[in-house]
């Protein structure tokens, strides 16, 4: 077998409703698997395909970017029309890029950009709905989930926004934006965060912390708290993984696929 | 069998991709038939709803107005509700309104707004896909689409943006507005279309037209010949289903469910 000369970098969107995540794994349906048998039809070999970190079940992204090596001399269009052409709808591939081969995109990701989005309408909207977390339609405190928002910006110690199985060696991670942004024809609620890495679960966490926020069962002292001194009151509520979406992943000098 | 008292008027959202248009068929899954199926399971009798006009086979609706009689004294929160907990996920009930028995949505329209978006980018998009349709990445003539839109304002003969099974009275309509706004990030070309009525298939052969504008293909001076003289050279490009959206029915006095 002819060893690997090239590491090929791609930008991957999808809707993760109808996958159980990006991991492969067995008997499930998973954003990784598709994309590498489909790679593997167009190589004639098998592909591993590395991301720059996983999605929950449900999650979506609008720019995953990960990885494979190979020796085939196929240009890096032609992989992104062959695939979108091969790929199923909830899936595409956005660009593609050619990579050194010691390149890594999980070594090289400097921040990563997150939105939570959050319906509050009378009713829920088939239109809205796919990437979104309907939450009903009593307001919420945009004002009071701001402020406590704002408390988490710059270098912290998350362990309070942490899920049990997280194997991160240290739960300190610097936030450099949470905000919030609402659009008052359809009343989606969109929570902006950026960080320079991310625990696991950890937006889902801060999503559904910040919306008891909302609706005033949790305090912005609260806030502090679980930030200073995570072990008594741990966050508990993780809103659901369909208001998720990883937007983008910030690379050193790759402005084009951070974009 | 008691007689029918009261007139319900519900305002329907739906994602038209699953769907074989809204009118109710044999063996095939529709709007119509999804809806009055819940209803009549609510109200222990048949029901037959009435829309103020049809969509076809994977148009969207953002809010479709339909109205049924019946005597049960359910209230109409209560159908919202009920039917929002009974129907699948790809349709909702945005509203609900008590109206008098002989109001009938079909003759009290008197403007409805529908959209139309092309998606242009080099990829197709997984989260964007549901509602446009996907042009790929050569970029439209945007000015030429305006101006050849602008054409089309007031009252004309529309018979060249007609499809051939029409069987309206009259082909002159009147539109109020025909506007065409991009989103650069996304490259989202969302066309705006506002009128009195619409003849059978009209929105979509105005978008395939523009869209032939767009690419250099027509003129606006062959516009304003299809809309004086349409028989020697009709509108021939209908722009797929999966791109229109009917966004408001207005109704006067009604302005709660027209917004």
């Amino acid at each position: 077998m002819e060893p690997d000369t090239r590491n090929i970098l791609l930008s991957v969107q999808y809707n993760g409703s109808g996958f159980a995540g990006w991991q492969r794994q067995p008997t499930v349906r998973t954003v990784q698997a598709e994309l590498e048998d489909v790679l593997a039809s167009m190589v004639q070999h098998p592909v591993t395909l590395r991301a720059t970190s996983r999605t929950d079940a449900g999650v979506h992204a609008r720019a995953m970017p990960a990885h494979f090596t190979t020796h085939r001399d196929i240009p890096v269009r032609g992989f992104v029309r062959g695939m979108n052409s091969l790929l199923p709808q909830d899936v595409a591939i956005l660009d593609g890029a050619e990579k050194p081969l010691d390149w890594s995109a999980r070594n090289a990701s400097v921040a990563k950009t997150y939105c939570y989005r959050y319906l509050v309408s009378p009713t829920r909207s088939p239109l809205l709905a796919p990437t979104s977390w309907y939450v009903g339609d009593r307001p919420l405190d945009t004002v009071a989930m701001s402020a406590a928002g704002s408390l988490m910006l710059g270098l912290h110690d998350f362990s309070a926004f942490r899920a049990s199985g997280c194997d991160a060696s240290t739960p300190l991670r610097h936030l450099h934006q949470v905000d919030l942004q609402v659009d008052l024809e359809t009343g989606m609620h969109t929570l902006v965060v950026v960080g320079n890495a991310f625990l696991r679960n950890m937006v889902r966490l801060i999503a559904g912390t910040l919306y008891e926020v909302g609706q005033g069962k949790r305090t912005s002292e609260e806030i502090s708290v679980l930030l200073s001194n995570p072990e008594p009151r741990p966050a508990r509520f993780t809103a659901p993984a369909c208001g998720l979406t990883l937007e983008q992943v910030h690379f050193e000098g790759y402005p084009r696929l951070g974009k």
